[in-house]
């Protein structure tokens, strides 16, 4: 089973302390607002200009990113736990 | 007697345990927001953007979703419980 | 006497639990947000959007309605209890 | 002395209770937001959109109308008292 | 020494007890929002629009203007006191 | 060292008592708001409007202007105290 | 690694009191809204209008920035602390 997730939600996979990009991304303990690392397992259509236009995600399945913890929604989908989020979430893509 | 929802809102049947999708969904109990499994029954003809165009909606009938429980109302159409929904507070289509 | 709604108002008249459709609507004792059953007696001209262009009302005069408590404003003409709402508290349209 | 309203802004005279409709316009005691009825006295030139074009008033001098209490400007013009509202604060025109 | 103001802004000399128009507004002691009687003393260029249009004001100098207290800078130039206001809070022109 | 301000934000010096106009702007002790006299030392390239246009700021280098103290910050260059803030803070402009 | 920020984000690195602009920027003790100076890393490809335009970023890579302290996220990439921004937190950049 799959989630298609609707305009400009993406489904995104919380990576685990071993999943995480070695080298690596570490978020202080005094942060602010604390940022996750993930992987970008679904995206939708896209966000829907007033104009009509759908702008395409800018992230795409499989990438690594750095997203905002705030407005996700969590679900677990055979077995697997998964988070619902916007786009405007994600912070950054990890690029090697 | 039916229900024909305006602008970009839906009908929805909220799922019971029985008829939800196997293998599949589950909500943890930790989750900030807990989203809820629906079947859709009908869906509007869509939201209408500053420039007049309409929108179609992203879900058809028939199709199972997932959705956030925030904003709903609740009816009961001929002795059966049924949710009319804004399509922003659909998160995203189940596929098999 | 008649009253002519501006914009995007409609004037609807509540229906009481004889009128109401048979077979019918329900709203259960635990909703968030009791929705209720009228019928159109008026339609504004429409919303004008920021193009200026009027967008036609959705409902139009007879049709029974859905519609959300929020909002509306109670008045009394020529004897008969009325509400003039917006058409956005307007869930659904009742058809047979 | 006139009173020129500027913008979608209109100058209405309450009507006392000789002046009101006959057969008439009644609010409940139990209204939530209760209306009043009112004469139509001057028009502003109109809404501007966001792209410039000037919406006109629905409403005309003379009009005589129901609005929300809610916003309005309370003024006594040689001896006169009116009051100045936005035209989105009237609910309708009372035709005979 | 001259203010020239920016935007949608004018420059208004608040009219004493003898300088007010005779015969002329009285604001009720009643009034929630007291508007006050003024002398428009200089425009701005007006405000911009979404599209880049510049809308140009609806008052000029010289008019004598009734306007809402809310949100006005005072300024003393060279002895005398004005105030620098939105035109967005001038509620009528008063015209003879 | 040189300030290059982003947007419709502009550089500004504030005057002191001896720098300000003669003749000259005195705000009341009473003033809700009280604005500030300044030069202004740089200005941005302008606010970007919704359909991608630039807007040119209206002050220029050297204007000497009133401004609302509300929302600027304060920075040292090179010993000297200025303030950057937004074009929209800018009540208007000292000509002599 | 490298982080890439996504639509009008910036990556930007603190300045130690060692790397700062000498001669140079003083945030006096008592400004109400501190800001740093910082070394932009990365730019995302900017800010999309509602018309569907990309709106590039005035700052790039390499650009000495003042930015407002307000709403970033600290990270670390690689055991060196970084900031994730928007582009409107910029003030101004620094020339020499």
């Amino acid at each position: 089973m799959k989630l298609k997730p609707l305009g400009d939600r993406i489904v995104v996979k919380v990576l685990s302390q071993d999943e995480k990009t070695k080298g690596g991304i570490l978020i202080p303990e005094t942060a602010k607002e604390k940022p996750q690392e993930g992987e970008v397992l679904a995206v939708g259509s896209g966000k829907v200009l007033e104009n009509g236009q759908k702008l395409p995600p800018e992230v795409k399945t499989g990438d690594k990113i750095l997203f905002s913890k705030y407005g996700g929604t969590e679900v677990k989908v055979d077995g697997e736990e998964m988070l619902i989020l916007s786009e405007r979430d994600v912070l950054a893509i990890l690029e090697k």
